[in-house]
């Protein structure tokens, strides 16, 4: 017998989570992965969508899930996937995201430059590998793309991942938009491998067109919802003033790790470089954040003061979407009536109207296709068979643009 | 036409919740409301349960919306219900868990003494209605059961109140624990009202004898868990040494709203008399016992930073559950155990063995009774009714003893 | 206090239905509404989909749940709908579909002629308003579209009504093909009337896309699966026969009310000028045709017994789908292979070896449109909205050809 | 690759069953297995819960799967399970009602005496062993409990089997008596194989108390619901007239399976020694018996044409639950009721007015007990466990008593 058995995680979505391979364990204990249960999977979604408060730690938990669901398939089917590369599939699913920062795409664009969360996910993934002693090796050529089973990493990131397929199931159930739902374990039931790449069974085209269109409803019903953009939109801005009164020397109330990060300028070769980098962001999460931001709201810089209180109190900017740009006159008006309602001034009021643009293609071609493979060993990308609904539409990538203003 | 509208919330537990009163606008977008958006409902249990992210913000909205079911199937049935009565239950469900401190039981047993939440809850009323001119004196009325329509009080709190249904209800949902799952449709259809008083129609025994049992199975599979009750019994020790180092005036990084707490002794004529004490209550949250708690984990205090630690990395202390009470010399071995391997001595060692114990009763024959009506007119508590499930076993209580020590 | 009372009924779909009116009793309870029980809503849908059991009674109270929801929507919001319009246009629902016959497509191509089970409805609507002093009449017009309020008529009959709705969702419901769901909670909250016409809320289109979506989806993954298309074919070709050899003189087994239908030529005229034949259909169910077939599996014709033995033991004709019509060669060899290997000849080949096509228009431009109502109070049919994915794709009609034979 | 590949056949309660043996594949395509598409599964529970339309056939095909979920479980843990005798596990649950007939417990009160359906499962498996060669031989040892290792039996029938599990999952689903749902997949989870028998994990006490409350709740609530046991009772009594007025040379409608066994005594001795009667019954299904009582409405014979009326357009008996027996005073009255108003004489009135009783036991502790196995290796049946909601309550049976008699 080995020393950690099977363990079983309830999962509200897919029932429970069989965790059973000590390599597993060791990875979910590890503080780099723990720390994803102090970060939200939806940022402030809840302020429209009050359950969307799971975690990236929940997250990754179930796309790990469904690539064991997924490698259980194929190896049912026949094709061959030896027990290292079934292990390492996994982990690499595991740490897909182990490089989200709190409320991520806030954070990217306001106190930490010039890197990604995957360029930083990479980061730690050597990290661990060096701790663990190259376990992880397989997992990162997996993870990269560079290793011969080309399915394998499609698994983990391509148009058809178990993260997308994850992420699409956990936010529809907790944000309770039921449209959202896709046929994932149908999805699943179709996968097959063909000349060495992920590829989807003919019977199961109107599930994968049903997957986009799903994936569509919810960037434009969730994700890109006018409420949910402007509570992120405002968290960047707050970010940014305290970023800005910090680096000009002023005192900002900070817990110790957030400090790091509001009081130096981080870019990527600091995250290269300086390992103090790495292991302070691997302190940070949504408790820093929405810790300080509480305490911002008697600031004495009134910007600050006044986005932290409307942020916290959901006193939240109006949003206005439009399929045109916005011209400068709209936005010096808007501009004037803050400066008259609340005597902010110039750069000042940079911070309380701003203009921006979403856009979402809701397939796309270019990027890594989904394939149909038909009974007779032919396949196709999926925008270019016949009668899909895909071909036609959902390949147009849509913009919109919009603009933020406080309610006066 | 009003000012405001209609307006729908998602809600993934009863597909949409309907908010369309200006009272109930204006109570739901105080700050007093929204601070509810950042405690957690089920405090720790995420640790086991990973979905269990829900926030008492979504509970008291889950609570409301059940109320409006309840209120309106009664009204259906004829009972008389003014619109003005309707409106004051809701805000008063709405209301019911505003005194919540974080983690709450855990604050209640640490930082603060003497005052339930229960009585803040009602100073944060008190001080609401003041502000909203009297708008809420019905609503505290009901709260306090001193309304002669009782019914309305026993909706809001009694052994079958539209909170219990709703917390079930939702920590089941976001547990995963589907055997926690109540009828409470099927419950709220068979309410009715007799003698002024809640009552439920005889063709809904099953569903209350089931209601109770799924009581009794979510408080031992889930409130009560074992790795639970350790999270929780550890962040007490973390709070209380914090506070014990605060108080011998060392500096624990705090949050200005924690450290008015940790700084100062609070107790309950603290709350009555000093306004600052519940004005700084209401800006305490989940965020800042998290956001320091981390911090803490580098403090000097090797007691303090060692327990920070394990709670954050959740390497949690092993708890013991027994029907007997522990002896000294258990507790004493331990101690020695822990002494050995981690050097603490004397007193600290409290923070790391400890005994204490739970217990349940899963229908409480003393405290409001579930009634049920018959057809005749007469009426009986359901833990008198032949054949009946309750009488016999559920409505004794059931203590258990546990321990808590490093798994060293 | 009224002599019926409030009745619930447990419904897996919506959970529970509320029937308070003692003219909905009335309806239902007529032998006529109770004779939908025996008539499954998907006729053999159930051999490939073994859950798709339920009824066109179960159906019907479905939409009629539906209709109230919707109704008790647009009154909160504040359009005017008396008391009598609304029992009126729910028990327009609750017979929308009273004049369909067992194998309601299956019955409508073999031994009834030139009815439809629409006309069929309206016989029937005439009968029971007859039978109930003109209680039916305000229900009548509203079914015909004849009522100045037309969306009462669109609510029953539109490319959005609540026909629609419940039967997506109680189809997937039971096939288990969870793609099919839609979000009818929100699209019933998105309803609204202008200019005497029901539309759809701006905030509603990602919810209409999807509905349209499922729709497409279910009909080729269900309602046109292959072996679902053969079973019913089969059907056809069984009741075809057995007419025909009853007309012949033949003794073929049958029930009273079946019999009535194979030994005499029922066409339009039939239904409206003999009330025998209206009598004698609403003894039919899907009770007569099975038990039939049953006891012809032993029938001395050997065209009939071999359907009927095939038929019953889920021995099913093979079905090819292509987007071309097939040439008369392809179905000379399969006769000839039927031919040499069971000795059929001539007409009787007919019976074995046949070529049909589907069609499905996911919208209909030309029917009755969907119409989405902007906040400046335009409105545009849907299919004409910019970046919505039905103009492009989904409003042209596909047309699927295909060839049924034994796999042999 | 083999000739037969994997098949997946939708579920709405499991999501897909997968088919992936050609002996499994060969059994369900029987004519024997295939009939059970035609038994109701709940027989007259739609008259009241419209939904509970499933069969048989599905029911089984559902233990199926829960039994290849349990034995993949049990692989898991290391016990070890031969593929042959996987394969004969599964094909024991498929067939384990293979011997119901239509209505089942009604026919076995009315027209085929002194044989149960579990004698005729036994039969059936008999014959369909020799028509395949043997390839049954091990699934009749572990459905008969002589295969050694009994826990394979137990899966098949005890009081914890795939049989119930399954029935309780489906029959709550299809009704929608959300209370029924139990949480089969933790069950599953927590089964071990301990000294050859079936046991359930410690950390499973409290789902098999839910399971076992729940199946309490389901008898009461929808399998001994007062208007399910009318409809059946006056079933029982519809089939009994038609098999007086046969055996009495009278003419009664009746396709050719039913006439052989409403014209003929078919007892125990019948089925062993004449194979056209075990044949016939293989004919007979609810279509059979539904369609004859639909003609039989309109018999000469005024108590059978009375009584199928009825029954047909539900118009059914009332019935009154007691704890004590009825005297016969209260039945001679209202049988001078029926006599008055209807005009039935002496026998004839005991098709009206009729007494009876129903009894349920939630946990049998003679019968195959739940035995729970602890960490420490020891074991005890589930009633014996301290605090278990098992011992005080739930083992004693309870005895109903009821009278059935017209709404007159």
């Amino acid at each position: 017998m080995t020393e950690r058995k099977r363990k079983i995680v309830n999962d509200p979505v897919y029932g429970f989570i069989t965790i059973d391979h000590p390599l597993i364990f060791k990875l979910i204990s590890h503080p780099y992965y723990q720390r994803l249960r102090r970060i939200h999977q939806m940022a402030l979604a809840q302020m429209v969508y009050p359950g969307a408060m799971h975690t990236r730690f929940h997250h990754s938990l179930g796309a790990y899930h469904l690539m064991s669901c997924a490698l259980s398939e194929l190896k049912g089917k026949g094709f061959e996937i030896t027990h290292e590369e079934e292990i390492a599939a996994k982990m690499a699913i595991l740490l897909h995201d182990i490089g989200h920062g709190p409320y991520s795409h806030a954070l990217e664009h306001s106190i930490v430059e010039g890197v990604s969360h995957e360029e930083i996910s990479r980061y730690l993934m050597e990290a661990l590998n060096k701790e663990m002693d190259g376990e992880l090796t397989l997992t990162i050529e997996i993870f990269n793309g560079l290793y011969h089973k080309k399915f394998l990493h499609q698994l983990v990131s391509s148009q058809l991942d178990v993260d997308r397929m994850d992420y699409l199931n956990r936010d529809s159930f907790f944000t309770g938009v039921s449209e959202g739902v896709i046929g994932y374990d149908r999805i699943i039931k179709m996968l097959t491998v063909h000349k060495g790449e992920l590829m989807v069974e003919e019977k199961g085209i109107y599930s994968i067109e049903k997957f986009i269109v799903s994936r569509r409803l919810m960037y434009w019903q969730v994700y890109l919802h006018k409420t949910v953009l402007s509570a992120e939109n405002m968290l960047v801005k707050v970010l940014s003033r305290a970023k800005h009164l910090a680096l000009a020397g002023e005192e900002v109330f900070s817990s110790p790790a957030l400090h790091y990060f509001l009081y130096n300028t981080v870019s990527k070769t600091e995250f290269e470089q300086n390992p103090e980098c790495l292991a302070q962001f691997c302190l940070l999460d949504d408790y820093d954040v929405m810790g300080a931001i509480k305490a911002w709201a008697t600031h004495p810089d009134k910007v600050l003061s006044t986005l932290s209180n409307m942020l916290i109190n959901r006193n939240l900017f109006k949003v206005v979407l439009t399929s045109e740009p916005f011209d400068q006159e709209t936005v010096t008006v808007l501009k004037s009536k803050v400066e008259l309602a609340w005597g902010f001034k110039g750069d000042e009021l940079d911070y309380f109207v701003f203009t921006d643009n979403a856009s979402l293609r809701a397939y796309n071609m270019t990027d890594e296709k989904i394939n149909i493979l038909f009974k007779d060993g032919t396949f196709k990308d999926i925008s270019s068979i016949d009668n899909a609904l895909i071909s036609h539409t959902l390949a147009i990538p849509i913009k919109k643009f919009y603009i933020c203003h406080p309610k006066i």
